[in-house]
């Protein structure tokens, strides 16, 4: 089912930063809670085809998360950071490592929930590198891939589907 | 007494980065621990006429601090942020934010230590936030004041005056 909301990325050539902006037919205090829910948050999160292990979450200041995805074949990507601020229901900031990459190639990422008319809501994630090329590997390492996926495996949690 | 090592910042324009590179008459081993060890950390950290309280000092992964300098007069300022990755004695990345600032205009630290000849350090850090405004926001509410100063009352802790 195509979805009536999309996915844009927007990354500039030579900056260091992309933004992700999507909106979500669901009040945001509930789009929230499925940013720091355990069990609603792996029920989104990855591509489709992918089984998703929540191996740390804790969505506090300081506190560490850490997801497997499992795609078949013996194929698993991880990513890991930690939590610099978690509030309800506007903000989350936490930093963002790509597995299997070499370290030290981290993001910052800050994600700001807008309440709109309708009890829908507009979501904004900018994540920020230390240099442009640190960006351009994370997306090319597949940071994006499920992205999109995952946004509308949550458009059908919100729909009950 | 004047520092041999010249503290270095370039901020270039429209960019949302900062680097700061100072190099250190002590080996990696040392200036890696005068950054992670609380009883070094809080002698050379702030300007010289401050006092500085490790409010939480926990340099390991999800580890907080919050650092507290007052100046006297009854001023004080804080920061705080989180450890992402604390690597002996190579690598520390952590996020940075100033107090008393509207939240969320957070900075990503990646701190590398590099051993030189003759049992000397250099010190690269180089801090990104989402804007160059919150750069520049950061740099004009004082993140820059006391850190040469800082760096100078370093050198003479490795001097062991």
């Amino acid at each position: 089912v195509a979805s009536k909301n999309q996915t844009t990325l927007k990354a500039e050539p030579n900056k260091a930063y992309l933004t992700i902006t999507r909106e979500f037919e669901a009040p945001r205090e509930l789009v929230f809670r499925a940013y720091t829910d355990p069990k609603l948050y792996v029920r989104w999160q990855g591509p489709r085809n992918s089984k998703t292990l929540l191996d740390k979450f804790e969505p506090r200041i300081g506190g560490i998360y850490r997801l497997v995805h499992d795609v078949g074949e013996g194929q698993t990507f991880g990513w890991h950071g930690v939590y610099h601020e978690v509030t309800s229901p506007e903000r989350i900031v936490s930093t963002f490592e790509i597995e299997g990459l070499p370290k030290g190639h981290v993001g910052l990422g800050t994600i700001v929930f807008e309440a709109l008319p309708g009890d829908r809501t507009r979501m904004t994630h900018t994540e920020v590198y230390a240099t442009g090329e640190d960006r351009d590997t994370a997306i090319e390492a597949g940071m994006m891939s499920g992205v999109t996926e995952g946004y509308e495996r949550l458009d059908e949690l919100f729909a009950g589907e």
